[in-house]
């Protein structure tokens, strides 16, 4: 049986800028590949409702499993929440265990849970809260996406809690071998190697550095003792 | 007049399996920012041919440019050109041209232009090449998409040889505030700021460092006066 698979949004003008690197994305893939998770595909789009919506809505469709990142915060330009209640055609208003989870936090805060603060507790009807344990505002889960915020921290602490509830399959293992020949005297025996192993994925990944071409070439699959054994198959090709 | 907008498409499942960090979006990012082009949406899908095919058609239909990273290597798993032909409904087949430069460098090189390094010379019919300074085996454009390599060097030779012939816009500009405060206090005045500057973007993007929640705004625009002028107001609100 083919493992689950799932996409991400990303909600993020300042990575469309160039002004940040994303580092959500980087860690999000990381932990799916240990959790058999096949990440088929990763989309940034601008902080547009439209542009939201319409992307969230293609990938809810297509995938298994939908993570989102960023957009839920405070400020007028976190338009996430209100994204999704669209997309979902669901209506979304201040919850009241959102709502108590801020209140208490501004309270031992000494801080005043003022309206911008309370639009964090705008929750689409038949959400389920994802629990922040880092600065409380919740992310929440509406079908089979779940709207986690874009600071690392957090998203990183709102991953945690979702992936055990993620049905898994088997981890995707690798093995990488560094090559120090062209891709083009690669090629040849590496894609004859690929059809004698078709239940592997191999991927030759060309890398240059101080004017020496080479390529990473790294085998992929969920059994391990065949991973191993297209591994030396390729290593006596290529011996070092 | 709006700006002319752009798309990016990573073909890539190093990306998507957390093996690597993509660097090339990062890069264009940024020198579209500077060319006055609004990268609007980034998409990373994996090797499969089905997946290439849709997205380039969406994004092409959607955007003024698309500009694709990876996958026109000569090994394979290198499927980019092929999936361009088929989505534009073009044959591909190997040209002249990009033969010729081909059989020079290797040539020069004492190496045999063998199958695998002319697969790197199939062209879909109606493309303009794009020159590759570093490595030679070229990119192309088809229509309104872009088509270039995914090692970084040569990725960001294709781009300073393509970005002079695309239609540019007015420069964003942007300035940025840290201001350490939470966003829940921030977010009031930003968003009547925002209100009243309805021509600029404003964006609140969040940081915690050592325990201090704070973050930083970013005004951007195309008229360095209002930006400097919308700058001022923002930092008079939040005094440091």
């Amino acid at each position: 049986m083919p493992n689950p698979t799932a996409a991400m949004l990303v909600i993020g003008d300042e990575i469309l800028s160039g002004r940040t690197r994303d580092a959500n994305m980087h860690h999000l893939s990381q932990e799916l590949t240990k959790s058999g998770i096949d990440l088929q595909e990763v989309r940034i789009v601008s902080d547009r409702t439209a542009a939201i919506v319409m992307a969230v809505n293609d990938l809810r469709a297509a995938y298994d499993t939908v993570i989102t990142s960023g957009g839920i915060g405070p400020t007028h330009d976190d338009i996430t929440a209100d994204a999704m209640a669209q997309a979902f055609g669901v209506p979304i208003d201040v919850r009241d265990d959102a709502r108590a989870l801020l209140q208490a936090h501004y309270d031992r805060q000494g801080s005043e849970l003022n309206a911008a603060r309370l639009r964090m507790a705008r929750i689409p009807q038949g959400a389920v809260l994802i629990d922040n344990p880092v600065s409380v505002a919740p992310g929440f889960t509406l079908g089979n996406v779940h709207v986690m915020a874009g600071v690392p921290a957090v998203f990183q602490a709102m991953v945690a809690s979702v992936l055990p509830t993620l049905t898994g399959g088997a981890p995707l293992l690798s093995q990488t071998l560094r090559i120090q020949r062209g891709e083009g005297d690669i090629a040849g025996p590496l894609g004859d190697l690929a059809k004698e192993f078709a239940d592997l994925q191999m991927g030759s990944y060309p890398y240059q550095k101080d004017g020496v071409y080479g390529a990473n070439v790294v085998i992929r699959g969920t059994d391990a003792a065949r991973v191993s054994a297209a591994m030396t198959r390729l290593a006596g090709l290529f011996p070092a």
